[in-house]
């Protein structure tokens, strides 16, 4: 039987980019991804909202992210392979009293060079076209919506095409001589003893055992190194050995709203935050919906992050709600933009975000020659490429990855034994 | 209906130990504790090894396990309440590596007032008639098998029937007006809003959401406050409400093999370590193999922790497996005690414990009017009076609760937002 120097479990953004990454490094290592799916991306990966920002308070995130977006743009730029990226920003509103927790982030954040720009409610109010006050609106207080006090519009985010994104990754990591085999479901990982006995059941406990491979629906895949990259789904491979990742699979929904009124067309070109000429990426006070600008489409998507009581819920094909757009997002969102009144979404789609219940970052460990990368938490997208870059440095065995841009971090930061990351101050 | 005060879900030790404090404290609530099978503590609580231990290093565990032992030996003592409690002590044997790890611990630990006796192998060999040494024996070498070359003899430390401890806490919750449901599944939790608005589906995320009860098999049972105290069986309720208990379940095996030889009635009655004059509780090197001894079977029982490659997994009916005690404890435990060479169980069980995934420690916390209990991690006996005791100070919203002897704890070291329990050195 052939023994793959390494397989991977899940070619989703994840996955390519550590693979894309090993096999950089390691050119004639034989690595082999598999997928339960018929084509690279297609589970949460390609649910994804598809924007991305750099700017956050931790150091782990800002280093994540802003080293991704700015190897994203020289992917696009410099290699002029198109990603559909629009540095179209986050606008992100708050109540008074958000805005009062967050606004000693932002100036700190401001002295180390970030920049960011503040609206009142007045320029909102007319740049947008949104009430920003609910003080004589009993039903909007029913439903414990903020006030838009204050704007706050971030220029470094925007949006990205995760499907050209995901084909970038899979595509380099072809040519430089990778495998990926896909409707190849891994059904259970091969644990075999260091050294067999061949004893009934073995190994026992007083063995060394060590991860060997998958068993998959096309065959059992021996390996050196195994990789867990399988998003939501991981935990259930992993609970079957015992090796916890702390990852819990939650449902999120996006909902498309065509711009075919006038009032909507204008909000979605809205002019005045950024170059592309059109809304940026928008956040409301409370609860925080989020309206991402789709120019192809001349749509927005729309998104809540639910949590209670909201399950942790493995389901195959995850299927958006009807009422949670119509009693949800719609109601919560036509109080502040009445140019959506009465909009029903034209399409919808469900994904499963993979959650790291420990801090909401992704952990990138291993143990038994099990190696495991996930939990991002719904920023897999914007923080893909140095995810891949830690892992790779994992695989090597470096204490520290090097990102791109030249920055390091330390690889067991995000590891279980000496887990070491900053929380975020700045949640969306 | 009927509305509780609270309704428990789980009369394990930890269920009952919860709502007795609970009730001595607001004898006036209307308490039911509910459980899906027909007795009081026949799940994971009937299927300990009922030891108990006082010496920790973490303050955590020491605070948790001395105070509830000392409650125990209250209610034998001072109360005349039978529990067969027995200071046999922990004999726990060390290869030197471990040895010399564990000394600085001991050593900071006696200082602090808390006895032990050290033996030399020669002492044990002597004592116990074991092998200490396996420097000529190849087989125990491929075993990864460890020296005893120290023991280390725990006075206060001891033996319980865990049968005994469950129906005092049982009868005195009785007694105090508590009402118990037998052969009642909690099914699912019942979630309601603040504020219903009768849409369909709700409550919706601008809605206030809080637990209202639990969902039967004898149908609705409505409570002020739901507890979940259902062990390893916890965060399936939970993960449909998307909230997060870090608790995992893995199955735990105890075998029994009588002491019907003379060399094994003479071990079982070992004597010169305690008043009881017979073996302590003992674990061996490593991999450290458990022997009990049960004095009422004549008999010693034998388990162990396996760790990796043994799954979390949820299973109603856990069944021993002959090859884990025949392969695996008989090959460890017969090389140090030759004694036991051919003994086959004449008996065995299994359990889950609930394993609390972050730290091993007990996770009492509270959110949207549901609190969970659990995590004990394997220690969910010895610690189950302070546990209690926590849980009610939460349900009575202290800050601080008091422990059997008098000594306070936080009542929010042991939740998880603001979570503070001491890493603990002493690990068997």
């Amino acid at each position: 039987m052939v023994e793959y120097d390494a397989v991977i479990v899940g070619a989703g953004i994840l996955g390519l980019s550590t693979v894309y990454h090993i096999k950089k490094r390691h050119p004639n290592k034989e690595i082999l991804v598999i997928d339960k799916l018929n084509a690279a991306g297609q589970a949460a990966t390609a649910k994804s909202a598809a924007a991305f920002r750099c700017l956050f308070s931790s150091k782990t995130n800002f280093l994540l992210a802003d080293s991704s977006a700015e190897f994203y743009r020289y992917v696009q730029e410099d290699l002029n392979v198109d990603l559909k990226m629009r540095w179209v920003g986050y606008l992100w509103l708050f109540n008074e009293e958000n805005y009062e927790k967050t606004l000693p982030v932002l100036r700190d954040l401001y002295k180390k060079g970030f920049t960011y720009e503040e609206y009142n409610s007045d320029e909102l109010a007319e740049k947008l076209g949104i009430r920003t006050n609910f003080v004589d609106d009993e039903e909007a207080q029913l439903m414990g919506l903020g006030n838009a006090y204050k704007g706050i519009f971030i220029p470094k985010a925007g949006l990205i095409d995760v499907d050209l994104l995901v084909k970038f990754y899979e595509s380099e990591f072809l040519r430089l001589g990778g495998k990926i085999q896909y409707v190849t479901k891994a059904e259970s990982v091969v644990v075999e003893p260091g050294e067999p006995l061949e004893i009934p059941g073995e190994p026992y406990f007083w063995q060394d055992a060590n991860v060997v491979g998958v068993n998959t629906n096309k065959g059992t895949i021996k390996a050196k190194k195994t990789m867990i990259v399988g998003g939501a789904w991981s935990s259930q491979l992993l609970d079957s050995l015992g090796v916890e990742c702390h990852i819990k699979p939650k449902k999120r929904q996006i909902f498309s709203v065509k711009a075919n009124t006038d009032a909507l067309g204008k909000l979605l070109f809205t002019k005045g935050f950024n170059d592309v000429g059109c809304l940026p990426f928008t956040i409301l006070p409370n609860p925080s919906v989020l309206i991402r600008p789709v120019l192809e489409e001349n749509a927005f998507w729309l998104g809540y992050a639910d949590e209670f009581p909201r399950a942790f819920k493995l389901e195959e094909d995850s299927q958006p709600e009807e009422n949670f757009y119509q009693y949800g997002i719609y109601q919560v969102l036509v109080k502040y933009f009445p140019q959506f009144f009465g909009c029903h979404p034209f399409s919808a789609f469900a994904g499963l975000y993979a959650i790291n219940t420990l801090d909401s970052q992704p952990v990138i460990f291993e143990e038994n020659r099990l190696m495991v990368v996930g939990g991002a938490s719904g920023s897999g997208i914007m923080k893909a490429d140095a995810i891949g870059r830690i892992a790779a440095a994992l695989y090597s065995g470096d204490e520290y990855a090097v990102l791109h841009g030249g920055k390091a971090i330390k690889v067991s930061d995000l590891g279980l034994k000496n887990r070491l990351v900053e929380p975020e101050k700045l949640i969306i």
